[in-house]
């Protein structure tokens, strides 16, 4: 390959990548076809076969540049040493982005493929959630280090007793994502079902 | 309608259906049409198209079959007293029916259709979710009277604090559903992610 059609390649994809953003945010997912995409991007069919199995896959990809563009660096969550409040700002800002009309339908988008696809979640879990979970992870293990979370907690059991229902509550639209419920969400996790005794 | 075409009627109705069931077992929902269904139902397209606007509300109709044909009746969680053991028997039923290949495919299906349209969110919300949900919430605020569950606890938050976690792994594939994970959620849930006093 010389630079030349490497750089026309690269052109190439980021147009692929970019038309699948675009469309999935104007118009309903289960509509969008290949053949949309590339017609949007301005690259023939084949294009997009010779590099993506599926739409799934060019979703999945289109992801991965976002994230690039985002500075590539592995995520972090605040830590001012208040787990509560730290854990409502991030769980409120998830929210702000299901709800943004840029960011909410393409996730939605990925997040059905990948309830279809299992090749597609597994390369989600390891590429994209995956770094995702472990900052999480982190944040909850310096908080259980200075005793503020249980000793013998399970801390992948945690972090998906945080985001689990928020995010089931958002797929399955069993019910509006305010902040208030975000907000209730995080305390009722810290704090458990069972009545705390008078010493906490 | 005489009685010998409501008859028919209701013969077509009940053989697409379970065209769609089966159908869904068999196959990957994303690659399922009319079509397919009306050709395994012994029926004309026209007449799927008559009675429904989307494969989703077909499947939506089979589900609500199959909860009929399991008696009708509304629903109710077992109340032996011990809440922690109750839930754990009440999850591990669930696990096993997401598991079960007879059911896991079609409530997958259903759950991506959930996903893609608000419409049949709301009519499942109302006619499948509903009462289920309104039977956890009557298992948990039993509990709460007898003091088992804290006062102030918002019984719908409580609801997804412990399914939430386990139907969005389901969903979102980011790990496997045994049992040892749904006792752990149940446990945590009820104990909280913060330590416990010496009293409790």
């Amino acid at each position: 390959m010389t630079p030349n059609t490497a750089r026309r390649s690269e052109a190439s994809r980021r147009a692929v990548l970019t038309a699948a953003l675009d469309l999935v945010q104007e118009a309903d997912y289960a509509k969008l076809s290949i053949e949309g995409i590339a017609a949007r991007a301005g690259v023939g069919k084949q294009t997009i076969y010779r590099w993506w199995p599926s739409k799934g896959a060019v979703l999945f990809d289109a992801f991965l540049m976002l994230s690039e563009g985002a500075g590539g660096e592995a995520p972090v969550l605040p830590d001012t040493g208040d787990l509560e409040a730290d854990l409502i700002l991030v769980l409120r800002a998830t929210v702000e982005e299901l709800n943004d009309p840029r960011f909410g339908p393409p996730m939605r988008a990925l997040s059905i493929e990948i309830a279809h696809d299992p090749e597609l979640a597994a390369a989600y879990v390891e590429r994209l959630d995956g770094p995702l979970r472990e900052a999480k992870r982190q944040r909850l293990r310096r908080a259980q280090q200075v005793g503020q979370l249980a000793e013998g907690l399970d801390l992948d059991v945690a972090v998906d007793m945080i985001w689990g229902p928020v995010l089931n509550r958002w797929l399955q639209r069993t019910g509006p994502l305010t902040t208030a419920y975000t907000d209730l969400v995080v305390t009722t996790a810290l704090t458990g079902l069972r009545p705390r005794g008078s010493s906490s």
